[in-house]
């Protein structure tokens, strides 16, 4: 059950960042495999880069799952993105999702090979802001992550709320949502009132 | 002579993108260093990124003669680039060469250590386009897999191409080449009538 | 004691680099997150790579002290860097330093793990070229590798006089002495005379 609440996390921020991408591209008028492409680095490049990081196999090598999902939200996206005003609006909203749910989801799975708290949290960051990174430099848009807004902070947020809670005892599936909901939170506000 | 295919396929492939990365560098009016880095960067940051990911080792990390050949491509163009006008032109057609050449070698490789045939093309089409992307985020050059014409589609081509082939019982050396030739034409089609 | 050499100097050279990337924060007006997350990439960033290309474990994931330290420095820019003029100077030359500091460690670090010394090198330059590179490219600057000063030249010729004056039975705290000054030297007469 615990072990399904973070893949379900893991699985649900592939699909809103994988989006992103796609949304990048759109703005970009790519082709179709130019929005598999942008698609499919910012879905899986936050978790890609941990997992080298942590010198464990990269998740998606051994599981041509992750991939494929990414390409059908990339296709997906490719044949009905037919809304041009509100998509950057859109993008950062998934971008925010996607941030509060890889900031626990990247802290979890760091934790699991046995690293201290505070490089835990630095992987949770890693996850959650390198997809987006690596989609806005092939994209060549300005990175998120340099816009004045509250944006790795949020993450960082999130992570430390899922390590502080776990280490109060509270049970992990209300330690997890509690680090998305206050990653969610910090960020929403930022884009809302930032 | 399977293995030596192979072999031929990733050291061309090494020395004519090593010679786009020098290329860059001649635009950007360089030293001889960032001559000789631009090349190296180039020619060996797709299959970098690919060993990475696959978690075996750096190619040429155990074997300085990668290396030591892309500093000679990058002296032989610092000493001989003379002809401003055509260059662009020349990049664009070896970055071509380059891209059917790893898209096949990349593939190749990544089903050497196992992994499925839907992984192994999307390493094929990371070896081949990866070190394009280094060089033109560090040459400053918007990344050529940005520009509206078919890029990583030929790779993906090529390298589709030759996984088939080789599925149905095609030789090896004869899916390699099919495969090369597939990823070629497409993008030389692109370069030509995009 | 030569142990301790080699730390003192990966030691230095993380705390520069990890001010150089607060520097650029502090150009860029972002909030105390964005100088913390620069300073950590900037000051880790060379080493990183290094570890992932050896395939031995990255040095700050098993050592939170590492992460702590750039984010100490971020702090201490962030609520002392009031010279905005000057803030440029500053940090080109204590990029200068870095350099120096990490073309050494970097070399000796990978030495140590078996390689030859013409990979070694190439790692030195690795190490103390590309947290300024990350740096430069989550930044929006220019990166400063693309100058048209001698840049990595200059950590190639450290590394260069540190493995040569080894090779011929100097002690490795002196050789590691030259190699730093060598370095040092040569970037400081391009950013004083280039």
């Amino acid at each position: 059950m615990v072990q399904t609440a973070t893949q379900v996390l893991d699985w649900l921020g592939i699909v809103v960042f994988a989006l992103t991408g796609a949304l990048v591209a759109s703005r970009k008028e790519m082709d179709v495999v130019g929005f598999a492409v942008l698609a499919t680095v910012t879905g899986i490049g936050g978790g890609t880069v941990r997992d080298v990081l942590l010198d464990v196999p990269v998740f998606w090598v051994r599981e041509p799952a992750y991939l494929i999902t990414c390409v059908v939200v990339a296709l997906v996206a490719f044949f009905t993105a037919h809304v041009p005003q509100s998509r950057y609006r859109y993008l950062l909203w998934l971008d925010a999702v996607g941030l509060a749910l890889f900031a626990v989801a990247g802290t979890e799975k760091a934790m699991e090979t046995g690293v201290g708290a505070t490089v835990a949290m630095a992987m949770g960051v890693i996850t959650a802001t390198f997809g987006g990174i690596i989609r806005d430099l092939l994209g060549g848009e300005v990175p998120v992550i340099l816009s004045r807004e509250i944006y790795a902070s949020a993450a960082l947020a999130g992570a430390a709320a899922f390590v502080a809670l776990g280490a109060i005892g509270v049970p992990r599936e209300a330690a997890i949502a509690a680090g998305f909901v206050v990653g969610l939170l910090i960020r929403a506000a930022a884009l809302r009132y930032g």
